[in-house]
């Protein structure tokens, strides 16, 4: 993999404090040329759950040859393993709590490559090491030392296996229904749930469905926000390929009362 | 026009969603140089008035040959059309609904060179477009190109008339006032207002007025928040030229119960 | 000092007005090679005591050579000072408040090198001045000079003294007690306090120590959060070096009902 020079952050640290920037001068004190992208600081805390959707459905916008440093860490400074994977197109460094693992199962089921290891050589991390703080001193500093080319076999110990995601795989339901979950809240409220396109697909929906939540029952599946109902909620597919739930100029989230882990099912009109 | 390798973005996305850093990787893996500086992404949700405020107020800061991306978009999906604007100084990539026709009426008021297209030309978007974020599927790519180089005449279909502006003029009142509105409200609860130094001087204002607003009158303009009453709404020039309403260490939006498209008056001590 | 090629910017102007955009093409204007790096904008509104806190705990991590610029500046527009400062390791920039004296402290402490200027000479600046936006007028083309190669003499006039810092000092209390108060909250609800682990050092705590805080005594010091009691306030050393207060997986501002400025007490257990 030929670095791409961009090394991108994701924490659940927030902007208003300057962890995210000690995290920037880290990374710069070691790779000067790095360039520096955000995904998001805003992930809910420790909602492992919610910053993994939000890596999976980004990071393949990026360059290959792009670093992803993930942290959403509610277990630092206990003995959850620090990890770094390569891919055949990036590379990605976390804490091993099934954030990263999503996008480990998406390549493997794709047959791609990936090479992990659990993260012990020392003399890539900074010198003095917190117990609460490992974005600074130990992801960071490996990002920018990939960055500049150590291999990933000099980062640590080979390991094939980690801890498995928390995103939940939609199952099926009664009558051709499938059932699944929210996984994700957006700004404007609309309700991203773990049900792709292609699970709608494998399970013979031909577009006509509805979506029952939270005792709401959406009729039909929307090709674009502005061209739903006014004010009522709506289910179409957003631009990630996941099944959203949506209100044209609302907020489908207050609209229906839901959050982030909340279930929904999909049902065939004919069989409703 | 020679190309600054800035691209600036505003949008309307917020920072605790993806969607900013997807429209970054997909710029930098088309223009891998980019350097991409962020205006805002917390316009409130679907305010071209505000976007449209926001964009003119900063956009003259940066160097001739910035791009600037806006999509503050609420008819994504629709018919409204996606649109590239070139002046002497720089370019403006974004949907056709009001956001960038402040900008336009300011350059040709000044006799200003202004181009614009239609983006018709689908070889510079992304494969796959979908219905709902165009800010990543063509504003993004659109804007990569331009920076790469790409002419204006390439990318679409020449056009002369947009939108019009959703930013209301200032108008005449009786007995020499002017009347105008709340056009944003800023993070200290600052009320920018759409009436300008230039708007007050045209009037034959010479520093000595009282606005009313909200069954209030305030007295008298001040030259600094800092110089202002405590704890009392006062009127001033603000940075960016338009007449403000703030409360000394204090938030003039919530004292005065006001919020973005409220009206104003500005009357005259002698005839008011 | 040789230059990093780095701009770190520090204010509290939120992220939804234009402001921080602004002088980030301000600063492109005049430095178009410049990286510049966000600390934060979130800093509450006016909070010298948060900033300086911010920034002390954050400028260290940047490579030597970078210039900081910060603009917590309630009395913009009054005769309050805009200095610049230069030390061995970094350059300073903003506004003579108290923001910029911990960090002047710190390194004098040291013994270490600190020159400062205060800013008079105005072919460094914007060509108008306003009197409410001197981040934009003045601090950020400073910087961006700075980062050109113009030294810190040319800026304008030296000076020794300048406002004391606002963050205070912890005080010893009765019977081995150490007196502090919390200097900052951070997204998590952590309690940052003003007292460092070298206090604790200095008093002779040996780890064995109480908190006491509205009320509440918290026993003990956590190595880690997630090694505290659940739901319960703890205290531990945080990852800048001051002993923080906080709740595994909750938040100690909300469950202690404290905020910045609040007065805590650390007691020796065989003594309390």
């Amino acid at each position: 993999m030929k670095a791409s020079g961009i090394i991108t952050l994701l924490t659940d640290f927030g902007l208003s404090d300057a962890y995210v920037a000690i995290m920037k001068g880290v990374i710069l004190s070691i790779a000067p040329r790095a360039t520096i992208v955000d995904i998001t600081h805003e992930v809910p805390p420790q909602s492992i759950l919610e910053g993994a959707y939000l890596l999976q459905t980004s990071y393949r916008f990026f360059p290959p040859g792009t670093i992803h440093v993930a942290v959403v860490d509610p277990g630092v400074g206990t003995d959850r393993r620090p990890i770094a994977i390569q891919t055949d197109r990036s590379a990605l460094v976390g804490p091993d709590n099934g954030l990263l693992a999503p996008i480990v199962d998406e390549i493997r089921a794709d047959r791609g490559d990936v090479r992990i290891v659990e993260l012990t050589e020392q003399k890539f991390w900074l010198p003095v090491i917190s117990a609460t703080f490992h974005g600074r001193d130990i992801f960071s500093p490996v990002a920018a030392h990939l960055l500049n080319g150590a291999a990933l076999a000099e980062l640590g110990r080979p390991i094939v296996d980690i801890r498995p995601s928390v995103v939940p795989a939609p199952t099926p339901g009664l009558m051709g229904a499938v059932e699944g979950q929210i996984i994700h809240v957006d700004r404007y409220g609309n309700c991203i749930t773990n049900i792709t396109r292609g699970d709608l697909d494998e399970h013979a929906f031909d577009g006509r469905l509805h979506v029952d939540i939270a005792g709401e029952r959406l009729t039909g599946l929307y090709r674009a926000y502005s061209l739903g109902p006014v004010g009522v909620p709506m289910a179409l597919i957003g631009s990630s390929g996941h099944l959203e739930l949506a209100v044209c100029n609302g907020n489908a989230a207050k609209s229906l009362g839901v959050t982030a882990g909340d279930r929904l099912r999909v049902v065939r009109p004919d069989r409703a």
